[in-house]
């Protein structure tokens, strides 16, 4: 039997998220329900976007995934269901797709149409469930919806290279629950525009030289570990999801501070990267 | 295999919500257990009761609701299981059942006794636990308890109508995770009074007169979207759970503000509805 | 099929704990899967230490507890597995262990090595899970790993006794959901030592001179419900872990206060218990 993962903006105290749940198994006594997050910032659909990229190909091929941010049917927001190696997505047209479109091409995308006389202002319960649902019982897209070609972008999600390729202008697409911020540079992209030149991330005043690979690299642990300083200093890494991250060793937002609250860099600041001159 | 929930205060850190789901697994191993949420404020019972009004619904008839909110057992505190609408329901005797109970009758209601001999101040883990899976087992609450007849109220819970019934007098019960207010007026109670008639709908200094059946009802879909200005523009509706809402579009309590945090709308504030002569 | 459980500091939000529960059902579809707390502070180990010490024993012998707290491989910070009480345990040994084997001697603890050329920033995914899979499916320790003889300690995590035994000096390691103050005195300890004589437990200016069983304890029943006046109350019990705990009746540390908020009272201030002379 098929999984079914729930990405959400319902947060952790409302019924919306046990509503869905029970919804399915009323449907589906037999499959299996994970919660990825109902975290995400109300209307965050770059949020959104960045966690389900960074999640699904962790699970088995023909998982289904409910995305359920700003997803009231209107003109402007249709609901559509993805087919993309070999996952299911259904979510809102809104742009949450766009960017594990922009590397993976969709095998199939359909406009829903099974609602058209369904009026609901809770459609991951009364549409999303239904859908779901139809493709764990093996249902194809095309009996729910209308094949499209298309989807609608997130903008400003790719870093911008100047002509000369000696600079990359990024920025910071999230912010993680360690407070460490993360770029929409990724490592590959980084890679081939760098060819091996030597660089400078800028972000506000603080400047870096070097990316780890990761966080306890830039421990001596040649001196005894009581002595050592190295808890709130600032570094970069490829995350592990890929990405440029700017992050501060062992850090802790409430506490310590971290790479958001002691830089001061938030959510579309602007990261730079200067190649130097060989 | 019947499911079980789980709606607590225990929050999202501590091994409270874990402990109790590691003894239903030990007894029932092959059960499903559902959290609907262990984020309800600390000692919040109309929170609570909201909550599971509004979800358990979703559910198969059958499913055993274990309710942790003020359970410690006490003169006043007395334990109980309830059976109403085919769904069981396990919690103190505390007004949590009230809500539920004022719009379907229970079918049986029992003061649980099992536990006389118990002293527990985590009744969830050691009386709630064994009480569902009793039930789960395919047990009767006559084994588990003594019938009785009646329930603690929650006060307050209903609104208030003039004698001449040109007004409505609401107060906020609940507040969800886009900072959207939820009154205690429902739409069946607000159509039986209104009887067709204009109205104006008050909280604070600010004033309705519609009650749109979607949030996106308000935004003009002619005007190209980068010119439109919806965002953050308040109103009023009938919610998924159908109780009227004062609710601002595509809100976000921490960023660009919400119905509660921009018109400071709280828990028990008044919410009134005048209907106009005709 | 055994039970995995997942206790972090991943947060609710971000898509770690999401990324791990898929590499488990891709690996082992039937098993069953169990979210503990991801809300551990970032790299708070006594905290997830206290966590797992009351939750593990909820569930059934041969459960695997995976702990995702400060596990980056480095030269200090090296991944184990634990075989304790007949539970399987997989963290760092980073001290999250020593509170627990503390208490009860672990029956076999192996330094993992079956990823000695495995390079990940996001170890819980790469090789926790595949440890907790292996022992999922009946594989054992030597396997994976090298025994060693013992593991890495937390510090001040036991309370100091006075030379005539007159007074304890221990230190708060845990504020819950309710915003209680957990110390590090166990119920055991404290009776040991007390031999029966009255005692005052002072933290800051705040005096005790009674440790009530149960929360409620502090209520006279006797005065009408409204007339009482015992909410926001401080008191100390033995909490449902049996530790000395300061707690605040009906607390919340958002509205009417807590032990935390209302007496000033952290992680690591010290509770001092004077014991009177016969």
């Amino acid at each position: 039997m098929a999984i079914i993962t729930l990405t959400t903006d319902f947060g952790e105290k409302d019924h919306f998220a046990g509503a869905v749940k029970g919804a399915i198994y009323s449907e589906l006594p037999e499959v299996r329900i994970v919660d990825i997050s109902h975290s995400v910032s109300p209307f965050n659909i770059p949020e959104a976007a960045y966690i389900i990229q960074n999640v699904y190909h962790s699970f088995p091929k023909g998982t289904i995934h409910i995305i359920g941010i700003d997803s009231e049917l209107n003109d402007d927001n249709k609901h559509i269901a993805v087919k993309l190696d070999d996952h299911y997505f259904i979510c809102a047209n809104n742009g949450i797709m766009s960017m594990l479109c922009s590397e993976i091409a969709p095998e199939k995308i359909v406009k829903i149409n099974i609602h058209d006389k369904i009026h609901s202002n809770f459609p991951v319960l009364d549409v999303f469930v239904k859908v779901a649902c139809h493709i764990a019982r093996g249902g194809t897209l095309e009996v729910i919806g209308k094949n499209i070609d298309s989807i609608k972008p997130i903008k400003n999600i790719s870093p911008y290279v100047n002509d000369d390729k000696t600079q990359i202008i990024g920025s910071i697409i999230y912010i993680d629950n360690y407070g460490n911020v993360v770029t929409n540079i990724r490592k590959k992209f980084f890679e081939t525009i760098q060819k091996g030149r030597a660089f400078e991330i800028s972000a506000r005043n603080y400047k870096f030289k070097t990316i780890h690979s990761k966080y306890s690299d830039i421990v001596n642990f040649e001196i005894p570990e009581e002595k050592r300083n190295d808890e709130g200093r600032g570094l970069v890494v490829f995350n592990s999801s890929g990405y440029v991250e700017i992050a501060v060793y062992k850090s802790n937002s409430a506490t310590v501070g971290s790479a958001s609250t002691l830089m001061g860099l938030n959510i579309m600041d602007t990261v730079t990267v200067n190649f130097l001159k060989e």
